[in-house]
């Protein structure tokens, strides 16, 4: 029976997945070979696209060459996910190993659209260069008096619990694991990792609801995973102890895991922050992180799942006064000791930059000085530091950087990822699922990206487009691309300069505050003065980061004068005078960037109002009101910043600009 | 009958009124004139006494020459809290023309001791200098997320209201009343300011709690006040508007005034803060202040209540890059042109500085500019901006130096306050009243202060030590002296320099942050530069605050040569060089006063230390605790300003110590 496709609630924008994106494929001819509940999934989307289009899919009947499209079930070794395509003889073929397959190919054809359907294509083979494609979701199942539900949240509440329980009515979900599928994620972790006592409780007693919400999710190829507590056996076991190497604690955790693959037979595996800003770990035994990790994935092993243990462990009670302490270096100081004491079913979680989710950081240098260790590379799709959904803020460029940036090793950020592409989510139950409607892309370029990590992101950001707007009159494609492509730059332009980080408000991490962070204890200083500003990360003469990488990137790091300009404040303390690679001086470029970044923002807002009328109002007018406050909070960035360093450098703008 | 003494709850600190505070009078023979409910209140106090200390009181018997000790009402009009005292032939006698004022005279005598027993003493007329003198309590009924119960409260939840109703049990109450009665306070506001939406009903359907309140006040001579919201006619009325011009709006208040003294006939009025912070108000209409004042006035008039109205009202949506606009303007401007057209029932109530309770400001030039209004001076006992019950700051001094300030008139603030005295109260539930048992002293001192303006505040110091500590050994008198007196000086040499203010932490305001609210929409500036620092409000070239005074201030204000080093930075901008009258530049006074805040506390706590043994261990423990952390927020302090001071300077502390 093929499976209906998942009805969307009123008012709930379809994002890249609208009818007519099926258009192509629904207006043909289609056969469907094989077996099993994914490949009702994709007779259930084919069903609907040829019911709206007017085409015809059946089911396994004998091939008579009138069929436009095959998909089916293949003998070729492709793996879960590979599919093949070709086309010859004006038959569109699909074959893959696993309905899983299947259903990605499904999504490339209709991604093709037309071109899917002319002319003749030789055989292609497509597999996900990583098999973990996975979002983290920071969601409560409670509402937190400050937080809100989902923290770090900035689209509403949470797309999987509602009144202190798991929806009751998961067709959203269902729709949203399609989305998934259809930009290749494969995964979810449903709840926050930091572990309220609630939602610790979905580990034990309440893992029916994750088992529900695993049940919506499943049809589309979407795994569940767990954010749990690694105090559990103590709050829920009643045990003395969650010391790792305890028998007792072991055993509760092979029992507690063995009951939720019960309920969840595949069941992807945990998520843990351990030891990191307030949650427990194995510090307290006197254990090693591997230690720790280890007790888990041995508690999975018997049933293949994995932990996903975080490395965003530092000290987040940092005394200011202290420049020799460095959070930059706290994951790879903690970790790179531990490279090979790992098992094999646990994954070190790693944050892309060393510091947190900053518009612009150096890449983690522990990703290329654990060669023995699974490791997951972790992003930030939710914007937390980078506008938080009321910004426009495509991040695709910057991840696209990271994934592509090589260690000494050889290997590329995206290779050394063998245990997975993941990032927090920026989904909620907002009617656009992400707060601003354009930033959908970011999601969309995440699971894409995920796929495939050397894809170029213009490439990706088409692909959203010609799938979010296929009906785009003339001027649409353009301006679409023209306000998301540079707005990455445009948003580091007008918020903290040259790779020095934060300047936020703290606590919420929206809006200027260029001191807010700076004589606080979580470690994210700027050390501005009258002379100049930056964090020396040398070896030679400040906190040695520098020399946490690989060949040829300490020593490029070390100097500034062979620092990129866009790292040089994370690197080093130089003065306002100091000449960038650009020519410019530190100071007159703050100064010109600030200027630009605003200026870009008034040019994006104008191309969006130009877009009045191809495009549904109330996304454009959604979208409208957001430049509103994008432009207001990029100006508050721009005069702050630069009253900032005027008032302490004492160097006017070198053109005359007004500055506070 | 002679009404118990109210019993604390077991763990509850006596505070100033412990038992042995009883001794001289309680081992007397005492008699008692006079009927009424307070007599009762007076007899209740004197038969506990005499049971604790053996002596006897008796009510009305012939006067046989054998009492050392007559209480009575008399023929002389006292007023209704007056009391005549005098000694002669071995008897005390305090007389009075109201059980009030019996109250007064007998607390007079206990706070006397022995004293009142010894020698002989002509009469003396004791009257309370203001007729008013009222704390406010900011207590939610609810418990809000962020702000807790009591807003600006640093001692647990709210007396008054407990799981979102009156407590039911009101012996605390009782206490807290004759703690008040002791030191001369003789109204209370049980609800917050910002009235929220349960607490607005408090006016109307939920009277009933407030009488229970009042009733468990009242024996006590402490009448009951309620704030509420100028907006109840729409959200509590249902009418269409709020419009203080509107005969329908007129007899809502009416009636629900009428209800408000059905229930609680001795009611003392209200309390309204509008147009301020979000709160409602008459702006809304484009009616004045005073016609909103008036209102409420006439509805209160025929019963003989009060409204005290607010004066706190500006613009905390300023744009910081607009240097015309000035938060210390703002109260003077709105009501000053409105001088006059107050009716006889409204008080306007006066924070005593032109911004919000900082810990060094000026007097707010609206107390000499309104002599046709009646006026009331509203103070803050709680530490909102002084260490919030975490530091000792005894806020006596400043206290006295405002009310002893002399406008052009020549009346002082304490001459000038009409409408009474008002604090913000700074107790809660918690065990020691005041969180900090140390600030039990700020409340008593404000209630002595509020009943003689002039009254020498280490006298009203001596005065609480000696209530609280009756028991006193060698030293311990001299040691708690010593830790309080200086110490709102301590706090302010390593908080803000000169009268700048802020520089806390936005939000709860507690600890430093320098730029905290320099780009802030809340008009709370400093404008340190590299230069200098300082906010220009003259009149020359400045804002032209310091011409809202009359002579000799606005001139004394004007010139940095003339103004008070104390509030230099208040009034004007200079450079870091700028030489104060003190001979120090304000540079390093700055990092001088810094260095000695902290070496004060240190000793101050070394003083606390060498008193173990002297104080119940409980209290001891409470306060060496609070020390702990009082010295590491001063070392805070200390280090970020001085930090960020020679960041922006350049200028090395003169005696080399160390800045980090």
């Amino acid at each position: 029976m093929p499976l209906p496709v998942p009805v969307l609630p009123e008012g709930v924008d379809p994002a890249w997945l609208p009818p007519a994106a099926f258009r192509a494929v629904g207006g043909r001819r289609t056969m469907i070979r094989g077996s099993g509940p994914l490949v009702e999934t994709v007779h259930g989307e084919l069903a609907e696209a040829c019911r709206r289009f007017g085409g015809r899919a059946v089911r396994d009947a004998v091939p008579d060459g009138a069929y436009d499209l095959v998909l089916g079930l293949g003998g070729d070794d492709l793996g879960d996910e590979g599919f093949a395509f070709a086309r010859e003889d004006g038959t569109t073929t699909v074959t893959a190993s696993d309905g899983r397959g299947l259903l990605y190919g499904l999504f490339h054809v209709v991604r093709l659209g037309e071109a899917a359907f002319t002319g003749a294509r030789a055989r292609e083979v497509h597999r996900p260069a990583l098999a973990l494609r996975m979002l983290d979701h920071w969601d409560n199942v409670a509402v937190h008096p400050v937080m809100g539900q989902v923290e770090r949240g900035y689209a509403g509440g949470s797309l999987f619990w509602e009144d202190g329980r798991a929806r009751r009515e998961l067709d959203r979900v269902r729709a949203y694991g399609r989305l998934l599928a259809a930009c290749g994620i494969n995964a979810i972790s449903v709840n926050n990792v930091n572990v309220h006592a609630a939602e610790a409780r979905l580990l034990t007693d309440r893992i029916g609801e994750v088992a529900e919400i695993a049940g919506a999710l499943r049809p589309y190829g979407v795994r569940t995973h767990l954010s749990v507590s690694f105090a559990a056996p103590i709050t829920l076991g009643g045990l003395p102890t969650a010391d790792p190497l305890d028998r007792t604690v072991r055993g509760w955790w092979a029992e507690a895991t063995r009951r939720v693959y019960q309920a969840i037979p595949d069941f992807g595996g945990y998520v843990v922050k351990a030891d990191s800003e307030g949650q427990p770990g194995p510090f307290a035994y006197g254990r090693s992180h591997a230690e720790g990790a280890n007790l888990l994935a041995a508690a999975l092993e018997p049933f293949g799942g994995t932990v996903h243990w975080r490395a965003f462990v530092y000290d987040h009670r940092q005394d200011w006064r202290d420049r020799t302490t460095d959070r930059a270096r706290a994951a790879y100081d903690h970790f790179v000791p531990l490279d090979g004491e790992f098992a094999a079913g646990a994954v070190l979680q790693v944050k892309h930059g060393p510091m947190d989710f900053q518009v612009r950081e150096p890449v983690s240098p522990l990703l290329g000085a654990m060669p023995r260790t699974r490791l997951a590379v972790e992003l930030q799709v939710t914007q937390e530091y980078t506008g938080q959904q009321r910004h426009v803020c495509w991040l695709g460029p910057m991840w696209s950087e990271v994934l592509r940036f090589r260690h000494e090793q050889g290997l590329s950020v995206g290779e050394v990822a063998r245990g997975g592409l993941v990032a927090v989510s920026n989904v909620g139950d907002d009617p656009f699922w992400t707060g601003h409607p354009l930033a959908q892309a970011n999601l969309y370029t995440f699971g894409r990206l995920a796929w495939q990590p050397d894809a170029e992101p213009g490439a990706v950001l088409d692909e959203w487009i010609a799938l979010s707007f296929p009906d785009a009159l003339e001027g649409l494609t353009g301006g679409l691309h023209a306000v998301l492509d540079g707005s990455w730059r445009t948003y580091e332009k007008y918020t903290a300069p040259l790779g020095v980080g934060f300047m936020v408000q703290p606590g919420h991490h929206y809006g200027p505050s260029v001191d807010g962070y700076e004589y606080s204890p979580w470690g994210t200083y700027h050390f501005a003065d009258r002379e100049g500003v930056g964090v020396d990360r040398g070896v030679a003469s400040g906190t040695g980061y520098a020399g946490q990488y690989g060949k040829p990137w300490a020593e490029l790091y070390e100097s500034p004068d062979t620092c990129p300009d866009e790292l040089l404040l994370f690197f080093h303390h130089v003065p306002y005078g100091h000449v960038l690679k650009s020519g410019k001086t530190v100071i007159q470029h703050i100064y010109d960037t600030h200027f630009e970044g605003v200026e870009e923002v008034e040019e994006a807002r104008a191309v969006w109002g130009s877009l009045t009328g191809l495009v549904d109002p109330a996304r454009h007018a959604r979208v409208a009101e957001r430049y509103e406050e994008q432009l207001r909070s990029a100006r508050e960035w721009r005069d702050q910043v630069n009253s900032y360093f005027f008032r302490k450098s004492g160097v006017p703008d070198g053109r005359g600009r007004l500055i506070h």
